[in-house]
This record gives C-alpha cells, structure tokens and sequence, in this order.
C-alpha cells in the first residue's frame, strides 16, 4: 500500500491547528466538551450531511457554507446539546456561534462551520459557547497534544477518541491528511457518522473532492449501523488547504487515485473504529457480502446482516445462529436466491462454514464458538452470483446499550 | 359496538375442534409443542404470508393452497423448528406432515394447512411429528379447553397465550370469529405475525374474505414490531366453514361491514397482545399518528417510531425522550413538516405536551415519569397537516431482550 500511517491526528496535515477543552456545557462532567478546527489559510470543503428530514441547527449552516462558499477556514463544536428541534432561535445561536469564533479568529463568518452534538431540543447556553471560544482561540496548536485534545472534546458516549494520520505522495510531493470523528449511538449513518472531520493539506478542486467523499462516504461511514438510527445531526467535513505543494489535482488520473486512496483508508479506519465502540458494543461484527450481481445488492444485504437486532445479540452471545442472517438477508428487500448462499465466519481464531447452499452446513458448534469468541467477527455469505461485493460494519447488542439508552437523554 | 368479546379461542366458532400437546419436539423442554386445528367440514380458506424472499417450507405449502384451492379443513403446527432453509427435504417433510394428518383425519392433504415454528435450518423430527398427530387427531375437542391447549402449542419464547373470541350479527344470525396466535422475537411482520389462525363460523365468498383480511393484516398485525425482525415463516389464516348459517356475504353491504368491524377488532387485539408480550418487553408502546395529509404517511411514521432501538430504550427508562421520536419520524422517508409536529404521551396516568411545533414544550420531568409509569404507553403525534391517521404497536427494549436472544438458537 502507498498510503502509510504516521502518528497524529487532525493537525497532521500542514497548516492545520486544533484545540479542545472544557467550557462548562455538560454540567456535572469533568471531560472536555468544545472543539476547534483552523486552518492557517482558507481551505477547499466539502462536506456530506444528514438525509433525516429533522435536521440540526449546524447541519443547515454548514450545508448552505459547503454548497454554496464551497471553502472554510474554522470549525467550532460543541457536545452535551445537538442544537436539534431548537427552531429559529436554534439557528440564531448556530450563526451567533460563527461571529464569536469569527471575531475571534478575526475570520469572515460564513468561514466558520460548527457542529454540535448531545440532547435533541435544548437550546446551546450561549454563554459557555462564548467564554468557551475565547479559550479555544488562545489555546489553538499544531501538536500532537492539541489534535488529542480536539478529538477528545467531540466524544459524547464514545469510550474511545477516534484519529488517524496517514502521508502518501502526490507527483513526488508528500501529502497528508488528519482525521477525527465522533460517533457511539444513534449510528445509522444516512451519509456520514454524527460528526467527522478531515483535514488534508493536498491541494485540489472542490469539484473533485466533493465527488471522492460522497463516494467514499457511501462505502465508509454509510455502511455502519450501530442502532438503526439516523441522527440529526450526522456531518463530515473535508478540508484540504493545498499547503503540500502538490500540482492540483483537477480531474481523474493517478494523482486522484493517489489521494481518494488516502482517503478511503482514512474513512474506512474511522467507520470500523465507530462500529466497534459502537453504544455497549463488545465486538465488531462485519458483514461481507461477495459473489453478487451488483453493487447495490450486495451492499443491501450487508447493512441488513449488520442491522438486525436479531444477529447483533447472536454475535454478543457467541451463537452460530446462521438462520438469523439469511432472515435479515432475506427481508432486505434486495433480490438474491437464498438456495445458492454460503455462509462463512472469519476471525482470528480460524474460519468456519455454516451455511451451504442456504441450508446448515453441518458444522461443529464447539469449532463455531471457539471462532465467535475474539472480537473482531467477520460473517463472509457468497451469493454465487457474479463477483460484485459491499462490506458493511455493525457492532453486537448488549446489555449495556440498553443502559445507556435507558439513562441517557440525547 | 356491536361486536362482543366472549370467552373462548379458536374453537369459539361453530364446527371447529382443536387439540394441543406436547410431542417431545422441544428436547428437555417440558412444555406443549404441536397443536391442530380441525373445521368439520371444508372451509374457505385465505391466508398472507411474509414477504421475507427466505421462506419456511410451511408458506411455501399453504400458500399454494389457500391461493389455488381456496379451503382447507386441517391445519397442524409444531414448534421448535421452523423448518426454514432445509431445502427440498424440508418440503418433502412439510408434504409429508400434510399427509400423515390426512391420513389420521380422513382428509385429501390438499386440505390440510401447516405451522411450524422455532430454529431456523434442523430438520424436522418426522417420528415425532407422526406420533404427535396420531395423539392429536384422538385429542380434538370443540371444548373451552381444547382452544387454550392449542393456543398454549404454538408458544415459543411467548410468556402468555394469545387466544380470543367475539360475537356478532349478520341480518340477525349470530356469527362468531375465534382466534389464537403466537410471536414474540423476530416480530416485524410484513404480512402478518409468525403464526395466527382465525376461525369464523360466517358464511363468506373466499375474494371477499381474502380481500378483508389483507386489508385488516395491514393495519394491524402489519403494524407491530419488536424487533424489526421480519420472520421467515410468518403465516395468518382465516378459516370461514359457513356453520352459522348467516346469509353467504359475497360482497359491499352492512354484512360485509360487521363482519370487518369484528375481524379488525379481534385482529387488533391479538397484535397488541404480541406487542405486549414482545420478547423482553416490560411495556406495550403504541405509536399514534393523527393530522396526516394521508394514510400512508402516517403510518410509516408510526412503524418507525415503533420499531427504534432509542425510542424502545427510553419508553424502558421512562424517558421523555421526544427528540428521539421526533428524530425517527425524520429518517423515516415520510415527508411532513418537522416544525409543525406536537408530541403528547399518554398513559392511564394521564397525559402530557412533550413538544409543540416540533419544539420543547416545557414540561415538568416529574409529571412526564408520572405519564410514563404505567405498562401501555401511547405516543401521539400530530403532524398538523390533515385528517388521516394511523396506530402502531411496539414493546421497550430491555435487558431481557439481550438475554433471550443472546442465548436462543432461533
């Protein structure tokens, strides 16, 4: 692979500086809870949003900035509240938001993007956000420590921060792009995860980069499902600054390649990273789908595999319940003749048929358990149809979601 | 109305005998696992089935009959094995089971319908099954008795037997509809539940009845969810022998009327009972949509209300959570207008204004844990833009939930 991975995070590209700290906005918790993006000049972004009908407050400045301004220069977010369900005087606040960090940042503030995340239908206490962006302001860095502190501060009930860095090379000129991104509950991507942002120092058109993510969104953060649930207030944001230097890139050719390589190792890294934190997750459960006539096929049934309740408890309780899989398989919708399918589960301890010829394959159970039991677990079913695949990433149901979803207004 | 509810089950009805035991089917289990259901003479006969393309030998089988002979006299229903993805053998013993209980009742196959219920992929145990019709068809009974019997069969994860029974009159003949169904996991039905016959003594022309039922289905049993599971062996039957001697209903009218009227009311009350009885479920969680432009959207609301994981969590927790509501009717793929919707919950405690315009409304948490309190919890939301409406049924999702399907090969 051209693509390597250095350490770092959403600072890693040139140009870039982050911050992340505590403004007060979740009473009671000690974590950090604002974020900030800047890039030293004006950036090309494009970005990818929510298909929910409800949308947030930040969904709809974001998208009439990217749409329409197609570059930025600052991100602020917040966690603790969505800024969803908050009417007019929601959006007031979102756009009150961009002129604080605006001032602050001595930015035009149709270049500044927010985003924001946490219970739906409460209104931002603006004076957290205030106090909180002159903090950010002051304390924006280039380090290692200040990408950490960015992706820390957009984690709500994630367990994990969520950063990758990766370099490759444009026409000799080292390129990189820095990544982070939030997401636990109410994953049901219709697009991107809740929050995800990518920074790149490569230098090309909007057009261009505004096709790579939506494609690469499609077979990334589209193909996660923690919980059925499409959020309000799901959002990626790419920016690319051009600060390595590289010819910009235009149109198709090996430089494109290059870059939406990049790009997908970068999504597809974050997309598994939310699958497996994923609310109360133990493992990660991904679907492959292989052997279809065509790509939407296959990718129907792998989001429908990773979707069901019902498979999502039969990987938490180690069961080779293959029945549930070519259930969920068959009522996706998607056409396939269940007689020809063929189950396999994949993990580190081995593989194992299950299924062949869509009936039980005979398979040891005691072989079958010892396969369930790491937690990374891959269920392979070939259609024997053609040779188009989709892979999606799901996540078990457990205890736990439901305790947090019980508890847990968001 | 004038439909009347009367103690009885699915032998309610003139003419109709039923049986339920237990065969030894369900190994170590100590509890009934087949069940038959006999009309003393042929009855017409109509039926719906999943539309999951991965179908049980069962469907397959009564499918044909009830679409090309229109009547059946017997029907047979084992659980324990679901006889799905068995593949040809699988039908050859559904065939087989059809022709053995022929042959204990003195019956054309043709006219024997049949149930199979449980794991997905094992054959069915054919000595079992022979002995436990030759013990059946010894065992039927019109008694009060016999109807529970039947009803307590086809359990599977089911925590109560779903059984009920109604009177009504058709130009001054009494008729009368019993019933029984079963379901608890895998609910999502997209026809129907995974299991229900209904037996009516009405005199009624098989288009017509036909006709009835898949309208009645879709807005009932179609209308339920516990898990978005949607099964492959679901199967409703109505059985109409004609026995109460009314005049035959062949078409619009007021017989065709009262005879819907109490069809909807006995097939509304078995799919809350399944909703209610979902696996895992401490509350029945009904969805009501009202002030739609049409019938269609609001019922895609409802479902999808319904059928979210956070929405179930939060009814679990008591949680005025209507951002998630709101939240679900959004991806949902309904179009309404999000700042129009009110959101009231109601429950035998009373009720209360969650959101107004698709806004906070303000309301006290006390007050709002008081209304949500009670086992049935009703949600109503008012799109504000119509007159039409519709109602789903749904459960909480809970730690149970996880418990039962973490360790059941289904």
């Amino acid at each position: 692979m051209s693509v390597k991975v250095i350490d770092g995070g959403v600072t890693a590209a040139k140009g870039y500086k982050a911050a992340g700290l505590r403004a007060g906005i979740k009473e009671g918790k000690t974590n950090k809870d604002m974020a900030m993006l800047l890039s030293e000049t004006p950036a090309a972004c494009a970005g990818v949003f929510t298909r929910n009908l409800v949308k947030a407050a930040p969904v709809l400045w974001n998208s009439n900035i990217v749409y329409n301004y197609k570059k930025a220069q600052a991100v602020v977010v917040n966690t603790g509240f969505a800024n969803a369900c908050t009417g007019e005087a929601g959006y007031a606040d979102c756009v009150k938001t961009a002129e604080l960090a605006g001032k602050a940042l001595g930015l035009d503030p149709n270049l500044v993007l927010t985003g924001s995340t946490g219970v739906i239908g409460v209104p931002l206490p603006m004076d957290k956000i205030e106090k909180g962006i002159g903090l950010l302001a002051e304390s924006l860095s280039d380090s290692r420590e200040a990408a950490r502190d960015a992706s820390e501060a957009i984690m709500t009930t994630d367990t994990k921060n969520k950063e990758i860095a990766v370099e490759f090379e444009i026409e000799g000129t080292t390129v990189k792009i820095g990544a982070m991104c939030k997401g636990s509950g109410m994953i049901h991507p219709n697009m991107g995860t809740m929050l995800g942002f990518i920074a790149t120092d490569a230098d090309i058109a909007y057009d261009v980069m505004l096709t790579s993510l939506r494609n690469i969104a499609e077979k990334t953060f589209n193909m996660v499902s923690v919980d059925g649930d499409t959020s309000t207030n799901d959002t990626v944001l790419l920016l690319a600054n051009g600060k390595a230097g590289n010819p910009k890139i235009t149109g198709e050719g090996a430089s494109l390649d290059a870059f939406n390589e990049a790009l997908l190792y970068v999504m597809t890294e974050l997309a598994k990273r939310i699958a497996e934190d994923g609310e109360g997750a133990s493992r990660l459960f991904e679907a492959r789908v292989i052997g279809a006539p065509d790509y939407e096929t296959a990718k129907v049934l792998a989001k429908s595999i990773i979707t069901s309740n019902l498979t999502k408890c039969a990987v938490f309780g180690r069961d080779a319940n293959w029945g549930r899989i070519l259930c969920a398989m068959g009522y996706s919708g998607a056409a396939f003749d269940p007689a020809k399918v063929d189950i396999v589960i994949k993990s580190e301890n081995g593989s194992i048929c299950l299924a062949k010829s869509g009936q039980g394959a005979g398979f040891s159970e005691e072989e079958a358990l010892h396969v369930l039991s790491p937690k990374t677990i891959i269920a392979e079913c070939n259609l024997n149809s053609g040779t188009e695949s989709a892979t999606a990433w799901g996540c078990d149901l457990t205890y736990e979601y439901v305790t947090i979803n019980a508890d847990y207004r968001s």
